[in-house]
């Protein structure tokens, strides 16, 4: 019974998924997924300093409760909605489509939407974006891959975060890349220390290449 | 249409989880909830160590897939079951029931259960024990009780794991504990850095004092 109810509830998810993918028409959409404190972000604060001049962007940020994240944002001076589960452990699209409201979609090229801090449940629920981003930082272990394999399947790129802390770690960077390519043969492995910056340039130039093909797509 | 059967699954679980803690009888059943590479695993391989000359110790493992953890716990040389939910995000007092049929209860002073890495979920679903522990690592940050009260407020104790990590983070000890004693004034918080051993002295003391008061209660 209760796996029928969860298949109801996917289902609704995913017919929603489909009418936001197509109200989203231009803007590329970005779903950013890991555990809280991974550093989804101060990735997404380092990704708006270097990409603002270049695209017109826009947030919404998925929290339980707080609209800490969201505040972190708004400094940049882009448009950001924060979207609260109160209690739901994930963004659902229609969530995602009513957040959306709020936002100037037309005028964006890119809309990221960070999710609510788990390395499970959003991996479920599309919410009509165009790719899903995982994102695993080195502290929280090398063996997630294999424990949670659902994001890294579904990731269209995945990031490992927190290089900087892996030396006080007992993290195989090898032996999780590994695991990610054993999964997922198609998403690029990106190194990244956020807070520091290093490592960001090739996920930049993933997500430039990202853009240029949604406007190819779209016109 | 959503919340109510929510509603459902969870009343469903609470009738399992007061029948659970029945079946638990004289045993100490402590129930670990924190996110993905919190540091559970290693909390539970140091505290076995410590306590198994002291108690007699069993232990269910809960994971999405893999009996890695499992493993790790074997080689100490106590009962150990692996619960695999196949995608579930949390325990269920059911999937709970079904794992301590193959421990030998009667024998058990304390009985841990490992839950699935996940910050969130696994804080709604009583299992039957006496007592949830919250577990935060430093690398996570100082924003997540905050981010993620539902665990905090239901914890009977908090342990800050990695606090020797704390200089390569922006943690704010003093806010962290500010904010968790701010919802819940009764669980102590416990600096520790499981890795190394240290701080887990207080840890050991407080589990020696749950195991007395249930003794007292159940004779």
């Amino acid at each position: 019974m209760k796996i029928h109810m969860e298949q109801e509830i996917l289902q609704e998810n995913e017919d929603q998924a489909r009418m936001n993918h197509e109200m989203f028409g231009n803007t590329l959409v970005l779903n950013l997924i890991g555990s809280p404190g991974c550093g989804k972000t101060t990735i997404l604060e380092k990704t708006l300093d270097a990409l603002a001049g270049e695209f017109r962007i826009g947030v919404i940020e998925g929290d339980i409760y707080t609209a800490k994240d969201a505040e972190r944002i708004e400094k940049k001076n882009i448009p950001v909605v924060q979207c609260n589960t109160a209690g739901g452990c994930h963004l659902s699209a229609g969530i995602t489509a009513k957040a959306a409201e709020d936002l100037p979609l037309a005028d964006l090229d890119i809309l990221f939407i960070e999710n609510v801090g788990n390395l499970v449940c959003p991996a479920e629920f599309d919410l009509g974006e165009d790719a899903k981003i995982a994102v695993l930082s080195t502290v929280e272990g090398d063996d997630k891959p294999a424990k949670y394999p659902l994001l890294f399947q579904e990731a269209k790129a995945v990031i490992l975060n927190k290089w900087d802390l892996m030396p006080y770690t007992n993290f195989d960077g090898d032996s999780a890349e590994h695991d990610i390519s054993a999964l997922n043969g198609d998403a690029p492995i990106i190194r990244m220390t956020a807070a520091s910056g290093e490592g960001i340039e090739r996920w930049l130039e993933w997500i430039r290449v990202q853009a240029a093909a949604k406007r190819e797509q779209d016109s």
